[in-house]
C-alpha cells in the first residue's frame, strides 16, 4: 500500500481542500494593518452568510472549546441559574463549563443516543422564570445526534433566557438560522464544516445576549466578547488573530456559498442518508433514530464479534482509513463515520468499502459490496429525485 | 511597482519561510490519532531544547495573550500578593491580567524606553516575603527593550516567589536559558522568532511552579495547565490542537536547530547591531539605550519634521515596507524595525534603504546610502570578527 494515501473520516480535524490550503499559503500581513481590516471585513461579512445573521460574528483564536468557554465567562456569573441540555459529550461540557464558572446549573441529560425533548425544555422554562442560560448542542458529535434548533430556538425566545448552542460540528453541514430561529449565541469552530485546520472558533452574539452580557463582571480578558464588540470598528479583532487561518477561512466561505449553503446542506444529508443505508445494508446497528439523525457524522454499533477500536484498527493499519471511536462510556461499543465539510459521495463509498472488507477480517460476515450498493442506490435516487 | 512584493518588518507576525509553509500544507491527520501523539513528543522535544528546559512545554491553541492568561489563571489566586515589572505594554498587560484575575498587584513601572532594576527588585521581594509570583517580560515589544532575565531569575531562586516571563516577542531570539537562570514559567508565541504564522502558543512550568499550580483554585478550563499536565501521557493535548500548526513548528524548530541556538542568537545580535549603527548613522535617536537594547526589534524616535506613522504610510505606500508604529502613549513618537525570526542581513538593509528614501520624501534630510553603510559596516565587521 502506497504511504501517503490516507483517509481521514473523523469529525473534525476534517480534510482541508487543496484552494483552502493555498490561500493559508499567503505571505503573512500585519495583523494591525488596514490591509487585514479590510480582509477581516469582508470575511466576517460572509461568515454571517452562513450563520444566517445580522449579528456581528467574531473569529477568535481557539479551538471550539475556546469559543464554549467565551460563551459561558460572557453570560454567566456566579449563581445565575442555567439550563443545559445535553445528549453526550459536549453537552457534559457545556454544563461542566457553567459550573466552574459558578452557574448554578439544571442539567437534563436526554442520554447518549437521544435528542432533546422539547417538552421536557418547555416545563422547565415555564416552571423557572429565573433561568437565565440554555445551553444546547446542535449536533453532538459524540453520539451522532441533531437536535431541533428551530423548535428550541421558538420555545427559549418567549422567555427572559438566552439560547447558547454550540454548533461547533454541525454549523455549515445542518442548516441553523440563527435569526429566524431566535438563536442567541452560537459558537461553532474551524476544523468540522467548515473545512479549515483547527485553531480558530466563531461566535454570534444577538442583542438579547449583549444585555445580559453587559451586566456579566465574571473575571476573563482572552475571551472577553465586549472588550472584542468595542474593537470590532477600529481592528476587528482584539489579540493577534491567526492571520493565514483567516486568509483560508476566506476561500472556504468563498466555496460554501458559491455552492449555496442549501445545496451544501442537502449534500451533507444525502452522504448522511448514503451511509445510513449502507451501515443498514451490512446488517449493522445505527445508534441514532432516523428523526434525529446528524447529518454531518453517522455513530454505529459495533458488532457483537468485534470491539469497534479493534476494527478501527483494522482499518488503518490495512487500509489506511480512519473512523472515529466512541467517546468515554462508548469506548469500544461504537465508531463514528464523519461525512462534513469537504466530503463527498466517494468519501462515502471509501469509507463503506474499506468497513466491509474489514469487517471480513475480523470475523463478521458481510457480502463485500452489499453496503457501497445500498449507498449507491441513493446517490442515484437522490440525483434524480 | 510590482503588487506582490511586501517587506512585512514588524515585530509580530512575522514572515513565514517556505519550508514552515510546505510543513503546514501537509494534509490533516486526527489530533487524537497514534501518529499525532508521536508528532506531538517529537515536538515537545525540540521545543524543550529551544527553550532550555527539562520542563515540560504545553502547546496551546491562542495568541501569545492567551498564553500570559494561562499563567494567571493557573498561579494567581484572589488575593495573593504579585509583584508585575513593567517596562511597556505588555508589562502593563500582565498586570492587568493579574488583577482582573484577584491578584493583590505591585506594579513596578519602570517607564517606556526603561528597564527592570534588578535593585528595586531585590528590595520589593526582601520587604515582603508574601509576594508570590513576580511577573516580568524578556523583550518589551513595544519599546525595543530587552531585561536581564538571568539577573532576575537569580533573585527570584532565593525567595517563595515564582518568576513568570513573558517570551513572547524574545523565545528563539534573544537567549533564556529557562532551568540554569531559573525561570518557573516560560511564555512564548509562534508568530514572532519562532517563524509561524499567529496560532500556537507555548508554556513551560517548573517543579516549583506546579507547587503552586496545584492548590490554585481560580475558576478556569480551556487555559487549566493541572488538566493539561494530566494529558501529556495520553495525548499529549486536551483540546483540539491546530495540527496543521504543529507541522509547521516542527520544521521550524529543525531549521532553529540546525542553526544552532547560538548562531540563531548571535545572528538577532548583529541584526540588531546594524539597524542600530545605521539610525545612529542617519541622525535619528534611538529609543533603548545600548546596555538594554533588543535584539529581536529596534525602536527609532521620528524626527521633529514629522510623526512617525505619516513617515510609515509612505514607507508602505511608495516601498511596500511595513515598519510597526508607537503604541498607546508612544503613538506617532516611535516607529520599530524588527528583525526576528526568519530575518537576516538583507532584510536590514532593504529596511535601512526603504527609510533614507522615505525620510527624503517627508522631509528629512539624510544622506542616501549613509544609513545603509553603517549596517554593511557592521556585517563585514561581524563576520571578520
Amino acid at each position: 500500500m502506497m504511504k501517503d494515501k490516507k483517509y481521514l473520516l473523523i469529525p473534525g480535524p476534517t480534510p482541508v481542500p487543496p484552494r483552502v490550503v493555498e490561500a493559508m499559503s499567503r505571505p503573512i500581513i500585519g495583523h494591525r494593518s488596514a490591509e487585514f481590516q479590510t480582509v477581516m471585513e469582508r470575511v466576517t461579512g460572509k461568515l454571517k452568510k452562513v450563520f444566517q445573521t445580522e449579528n456581528h460574528v467574531f473569529i477568535q483564536g481557539s479551538s471550539g472549546t475556546g469559543a464554549l468557554e467565551a460563551a459561558v465567562v460572557n453570560l454567566v456569573n456566579t449563581g445565575d441559574k442555567v439550563l443545559a441540555l445535553s445528549c453526550g459529550k459536549f453537552g457534559e461540557r457545556f454544563a461542566e463549563l457553567a459550573r466552574i464558572y459558578g452557574g448554578e446549573v439544571d442539567f437534563v441529560d436526554f442520554g447518549w443516543g437521544y435528542d432533546i425533548d422539547l417538552n421536557v425544555v418547555k416545563k422547565k422554562l415555564e416552571a423557572d422564570p429565573a433561568i437565565k442560560v440554555v445551553f444546547a448542542t446542535q449536533n453532538e458529535t459524540s453520539t451522532g445526534i441533531q437536535n431541533d434548533i428551530e423548535g428550541l430556538g421558538k420555545l427559549v425566545a418567549q422567555h427572559d433566557a438566552v439560547l447558547v448552542v454550540d454548533a461547533v460540528s454541525g454549523l455549515a453541514a445542518i442548516d441553523l438560522k440563527t435569526d429566524e430561529w431566535h438563536v442567541d449565541v452560537v459558537v461553532s469552530g474551524s476544523q468540522k464544516a467548515f473545512m479549515l485546520p483547527p485553531g480558530l472558533a466563531f461566535i454570534s452574539v444577538s442583542e438579547k445576549a449583549w444585555k445580559k452580557i453587559e451586566q456579566n463582571t465574571t473575571p476573563k480578558y482572552y475571551f472577553d466578547l465586549l472588550k472584542a464588540k468595542k474593537n470590532i470598528a477600529k481592528w476587528n479583532t482584539t489579540y493577534t488573530t491567526p492571520v493565514s487561518m483567516v486568509f483560508g477561512l476566506e476561500a472556504a466561505l468563498d466555496m460554501i456559498l458559491e455552492e449555496g449553503l442549501e445545496n451544501v446542506f442537502a449534500r451533507h444529508k444525502l452522504l448522511a442518508k448514503a451511509t445510513r443505508a449502507a451501515i443498514q445494508g451490512l446488517g449493522l446497528e445505527l445508534l441514532a433514530p432516523d428523526e434525529c439523525a446528524s447529518m454531518a457524522v453517522t455513530a454505529v454499533q459495533a458488532p457483537m464479534v468485534v470491539d469497534a477500536d479493534t476494527l478501527r484498527k483494522v482499518l488503518l493499519r490495512d487500509y489506511g482509513v480512519t473512523f472515529a471511536g466512541g467517546q468515554d462510556a462508548m469506548k469500544g461499543k461504537i465508531f463514528r463515520i464523519a461525512h462534513m465539510g469537504y466530503a463527498d459521495k466517494f468519501d462515502v463509498i471509501t469509507a463503506i468499502a474499506a468497513l466491509e472488507m474489514a469487517l471480513g477480517k475480523v470475523g463478521y460476515k458481510a457480502e463485500l459490496g452489499a453496503g457501497v450498493r445500498e449507498a449507491q442506490m441513493v446517490f442515484v435516487g437522490g440525483e434524480h429525485a
